[in-house]
């Protein structure tokens, strides 16, 4: 599907859906508003899916593994052919996504986007690659063309029509890719505004000399490419990743067909700079679904007006976070259509 | 069950099956510590269950109605019948505890505590009644006798062995009770040493007059009943409620039968204060569900030393935060459980 034809099609929720079911919850056996974000979010799905009284049918995740250039910089502590090895992981279902994918009832689409390591051949792996090898190293150029960017945005939203096609009403973002904060940190930074000191999270017994590499290296990826906030496509194929575009893209498919976007942590938060500046509109399709440890996963979502459902510190990417939130958002629709009203349950209302 | 042979058999946590829960935290396909508070909660599952490998096979939610002789100091919006009218829903299946139950897989035990209203002989409801009608107004006496409050707490100690012996490894509480707040609001003051003004909530759209109202009725119920935080059986007698008591016991069959707490919102809150001012070595057998919209909530929470899982402005109780944190907690321990390690996977190690 073309690109700017989907930015098109993302239009503003549905508000008599979203008027009906506010005054639904107002009728449900439960003061007013006691149900917190519960209300919030049955209302904002209603919005979404254009129904009053939205049911959640299927739920996916779509996992994007991507290589990064600028893995050669020594910015990550693990190798890069652990992308490659975890796609594997992700395909035998013993990683952590598979395993809360599981849990949450969700169907898990694991995504070639650019892995750098020879990958077997396996009918559940879709392929995405618009090029062999990882993005070029950020600090010492472009990480792809504008051409393979749009490439890949377009993979991302045919992902996303096929799984709308077949009934999946929450979409949720993950991603895999050894280095990849990198990347994020740069888009983060340039997106938001805030300078890569701000953004770089320590991690977890990441040294300071770690730390320092790590902000320098998003310094200088920035001032080679030279991206512009406000050409979020120049942004992307400067300092992003291929795994980053691909679900930029799903998220603008998703949202052209009126299903929810579920945003995982920091990566996806990354990605969904990337696809609101290429289309505002899109904001609210959004439900983040956890508040990263990164630290500028915080900066994200208050550029972007959202607030996480879970605070857990969780910080593994894969869309863990938004299998998590997905059984709350979940759970929140069902309230609205599965809870009695006053009236049914012969309850009486405040004196 | 008696009590004091109850809280003799609290015991601490099984350290040897937390060290092995850690080590294998450690060898599982993620960065150490990438699933955050689900790998504390998978360590503690462990060290409660005695399991190195905690599973959770039943989840239950213990869901205890009673009224308040308090209520005639017009202190809730609603009026007493629907105590007796929302214990008819739970029956009915029709009410937020039941739907968020019903997603998470959990079990609800519904008990009249003591409701003021009659209520229908039904198979499926628990009479744990210790007097007919509601407890005494707080603010002209005590809310029951000693005697009556140890009856209930012992009550909860059947209710919550009789789970166990059936295999609830998460015991999750929940509470109904018009005006269930103020006995609450009064346990909480007394226990954490917060004046009444700290506690008490406004509520959505509480007026400030009667804001003003009910501070004056708990700091009057105090004054009345002078509660002694160092007597928790004392303070739960002056100034609590029929439910509160059952709860409490139920917090404490629970941890003595080695099972985990799952701690809802404000009135769960102030039965733990009851249940561990009885006995402190059930602190690590607590989880906390949801930090309640109840702003005495956050001190009831910080005065025991727990960090809810959840935050989502819920204030309606029944037990709907701890079905939701279920959820979340079986998660945690299906992570622990079922993903692979770095072994199995062939997933390289940190450099």
């Amino acid at each position: 599907m073309n690109l700017q034809q989907t930015i098109r099609n993302i239009k503003n929720l549905d508000e008599m859906a979203m008027t009906a079911a506010r005054a639904r919850q107002e009728s449900l056996t439960k003061p007013s508003g006691s149900l917190g974000r519960l209300e919030d979010i049955s209302v904002q799905l209603a919005g979404i899916l254009g129904q009053p009284v939205p049911s959640v049918r299927r739920k996916t995740i779509i996992l994007a593994a991507g290589d990064h250039g600028v893995a050669a910089e020594g910015v990550s502590a693990y190798p890069q052919e652990v992308t490659g090895q975890m796609v594997l992981n992700f395909l035998h279902g013993g990683a952590g996504i598979n395993v809360l994918a599981r849990h949450a009832g969700a169907e898990v689409i694991v995504v070639d986007a650019g892995v750098a390591s020879e990958l077997p051949s396996d009918a559940a792996l879709r392929c995405a690659k618009v090029r062999n090898g990882a993005t070029g190293n950020i600090a010492r150029g472009p990480a792809m063309s504008r051409e393979e960017a749009v490439k890949l945005l377009e993979c991302g939203i045919v992902l996303a029509e096929e799984q709308a096609s077949r009934g999946a009403d929450l979409i949720g973002t993950g991603d895999m890719g050894i280095a990849n904060t990198t990347p994020s940190s740069a888009i983060v930074a340039v997106m938001t505004g805030h300078p890569p000191e701000k953004v770089v999270g320590r991690g977890t017994g990441l040294a300071r000399k770690a730390w320092l590499h790590k902000v320098q290296i998003v310094r200088q990826a920035i001032e080679t490419n030279r991206p512009d906030s406000s050409d979020a496509l120049g942004v992307l194929a400067g300092v992003g990743g291929f795994e980053i575009a691909l679900l930029a893209g799903v998220m603008l498919g998703t949202a052209a067909r009126r299903r929810a976007v579920v945003l995982d942590g920091f990566i996806s938060g990354a990605a969904a700079l990337i696809a609101h500046g290429l289309c505002p509109a899109i904001q609210p399709y959004f439900l983040a679904a956890h508040l990263s440890a990164e630290p500028g996963h915080r900066l994200t979502m208050a550029h972007l007006r959202l607030k996480p459902l879970l605070d857990l510190n969780l910080r593994l990417g894969e869309g863990t976070g938004a299998a998590l939130a997905m059984g709350l958002i979940e759970a929140a629709a069902r309230c609205l259509a599965e809870m009695a009203t006053f009236g049914e349950a012969g309850v009486s209302e405040k004196t």
